[in-house]
């Protein structure tokens, strides 16, 4: 049994972690036969948003307080965590992943990086350790390893210019659709930044996972 | 395609919807050919639990407003929803179903239940509408419909004898069966009262969901 980082960034789509993505990551990874580490910045959340409404809501919340909600409890502070405890990592998306991991949602290109994401990231990749990551989520893998690598978020225009920019390599992909990094063991998947259902951000999580078990077997 | 409400509690397991079998629900629905309708009563959560700590926070949460993060923002107040536009019903668990929908969580047998979710469960047992609940939502379901229905919450013993009070037949299930009332149309099963699995919780919501489809083709 691999064991596999899932670094969440809060608690629903438009604010933290993406809760269809990240249930249907663990639940691809427990059916592949992998022990999921949840971990998360300790860190307040951008803002808050009502959900209902789509408007911000006065109020503060902690990202990994919130994640904990997708945890059941059983989550730790990605700051103080060591990558070479984890076979892989896999980062579900959502706004949170743009907005609290990293502020490529507001900031784009010139976005900064939570620093225990960064960390944990780069030695991560210095160990070879494979990163699957879903939507919006391989925005923050562009951002911290630049033009090493290949990635998808699917195909919107806006978005791959701004990974591209960053010096990555953009490719389009429809849902469904997986982009494999061999070189670099960066696996990537559109998700919701398609209009997709939830069978198919379930059979996106369920690839992705295929190629890291083939990685790490 | 069918049309299957799925009633929420909120968002997180221990002071609402349960997010894994929320999910799960939903994915389980869709890969089925159903479409969730999500509900949700429009009310203050009885409390807000920090999911890190186990702690109650010093915070006020809306109901309907947190679980339209499980829903992405498509939910509506279930008492305003009609039950005779869906085919069946479902409830995932978590702590919500006994504090937010009910207060089975604090007072048993004795609890009340949110007009709204009485209403609407009422009418949808008057319509023959299937339903179905996981985990401790049968309990719900035990305090709306009484000695008419024969349901499962897993094992524990002061959970089924609290059910069996309020004139319901409860059958002790392990993880991964189910009870089917025939008679009622009702079917649920254990998840999270037991130290489950989610991929346990997935097959489930699947054998669950595949009565309730029996039951509509």
């Amino acid at each position: 049994m691999s064991k596999i980082a899932v670094v969440l960034s809060g608690c629903g789509v438009y604010d933290g972690a993406e809760i269809h993505e990240a249930v249907c990551t663990l639940l691809a990874l427990h059916r592949a036969g992998h022990e999921a580490v949840c971990l998360a910045p300790d860190r307040e959340q951008l803002h808050v948003i009502d959900h209902l409404k789509g408007e911000e809501m006065e109020e503060r919340r902690n990202v990994l307080t919130e994640a904990a909600r997708i945890a059941r409890g059983k989550i730790s502070d990605i700051a103080e965590a060591d990558p070479g405890a984890v076979d892989a990592v896999m980062l579900p998306g959502g706004f949170g992943a743009a907005k609290n991991l990293c502020t490529f949602a507001v900031e784009g290109p010139d976005c900064s990086v939570d620093p225990g994401v960064q960390n944990y990231l780069t030695k991560a990749k210095e160990l070879a350790k494979p990163i699957a990551a879903l939507c919006i989520a391989p925005a923050l893998l562009a951002k911290v390893f630049g033009s090493e690598v290949q990635l998808t978020i699917g195909n919107d225009g806006d978005t791959a210019a701004a990974i591209e920019a960053l010096g990555a390599v953009h490719v389009n992909k429809p849902i469904g659709e997986i982009v494999v990094d061999e070189a670099n063991r960066i696996v990537t998947s559109p998700c919701y930044m398609y209009d997709a259902t939830i069978s198919e951000i379930a059979d996106s999580a369920e690839k992705v996972v295929a190629v890291l078990t083939e990685w790490l077997s």
